[in-house]
């Protein structure tokens, strides 16, 4: 099993994922938040890419989140805080999403052998999941507006430490390695190693302080959430 | 002096480069073979795209160096070596380049305010001169065709590094605080750091251990090779 980290949705052309597990990773906020809203009992999440999509099966009665640059879009009823999924109201319910980078990663990866949606939050489930998938690995980083951020890939490194540590996966990838470095420097104290990273900064304008701590507390949920035929269902028997 | 670290070709459009000052990185071993020949006594170095552009150069009478996954094109005088530059045989001569990434990386700054080769031989020159021109500036890995590697990234991390802490240089960048970290964790045994690298790997097969270890000596040079209207010329009165 060996493992590849795709730092960029720009990259991702130079990794071919046919026969591969991907996973998908958006740390800051959606992949938090679709592990936040399986953990709290949502059915099923359409990833699509834009805000049009999103309206239209809004009107045909979804459940409707959109986020651009980190704020709500008003006409949906979430963004994409992972606290918005802690509510009753989405119990069973199917949800359309659409977010700056991560919903975009999701498109971009289907086709795939298996696609998996990889957060803090489930991030022990996830490296037990993918590693009894014994395929080769892209760990695929969603990033801002295509650019490199330091979230997605802190979690890169800390997922492939977890899969080479304990499920004897390797690297000949030099991404990979760098974002392993990267983790074990900061693993001590993440937050604080974010601290001057550009979409911290971001959110801590828009006040959302509760969600970046949320969104670095090491496995809290064992739902893992897989992309099958374009839609995000809750992984069975795991 | 705001700092920006373009970590892959494929990602330079991200980076509008316009009034900017450009550092071409290609540690291994492009930009790291350029400073050699300027410091060697070269002339001037006319960076090319393709094979055939430098073999039609090469037949107007310029000396040719070309080189394509770290192995020297036979028809050529030079790969991109170091060493192969050390000669007397190219004193006041011109020279036509192509490489797998470094030429590349070249064409794609043009129109910047300026251009600079950038390498581990001429870091502090490079830092002295960059910080006089007060402009913006982007550190801009070459790669290992489009994807991120670890030596250029070092590289930008050292550079960034020098800016900051004696320039006063800043940066709101993930990738350049990223590239920093990792070169503070490097600093100590560069070598060693880059031992599972992929490049490294590569250029071991080859045989090319002695152009490693020259590659990753600091400040053995005061020269500072720029791209002036499609040619590399050094830069006078430095």
């Amino acid at each position: 099993m060996n493992i590849q980290t795709c730092l960029s949705p720009a990259l991702f052309n130079l990794y071919p994922h046919q026969g591969k597990t991907v996973v998908i990773i958006d740390i800051l906020r959606a992949t938090s938040a679709i592990c936040s809203a399986f953990e709290h009992g949502i059915n099923k999440i359409i990833p699509v890419m834009t805000i049009e999509e999103a309206e239209a099966m809004q009107a045909k009665g979804y459940l409707a989140g959109g986020e651009r640059d980190g704020v709500k879009l008003p006409q949906f009823d979430y963004g994409n805080s992972p606290y918005d999924f802690m509510t009753e109201n989405t119990v069973g319910k199917d949800l359309v999403l659409t977010t700056t980078n991560g919903t975009k990663a999701c498109k971009m990866a289907e086709g795939a052998a298996n696609v998996v949606i990889g957060s803090f939050i489930n991030m022990a489930a996830v490296a037990k999941y993918v590693s009894g998938l014994d395929n080769d690995v892209i760990l695929f980083c969603s990033g801002w507006k295509d650019k490199f951020n330091i979230e997605d890939t802190l979690f890169a490194g800390a997922l492939a430490e977890a899969l080479m540590l304990q499920y004897r996966a390797t690297t000949d990838c030099d991404s990979t390695q760098a974002a392993k470095y990267l983790y074990n420097e900061a693993n001590s104290n993440i937050i604080q190693f974010i601290e001057k990273s550009s979409h911290r900064i971001r959110l801590r304008k828009l006040e959302l302080e509760r969600d970046i701590n949320y969104c670095f507390m090491l496995n809290q949920s064992q739902t893992i959430p897989v992309l099958v035929n374009g839609e995000i269902i809750k992984l069975q028997n795991n």
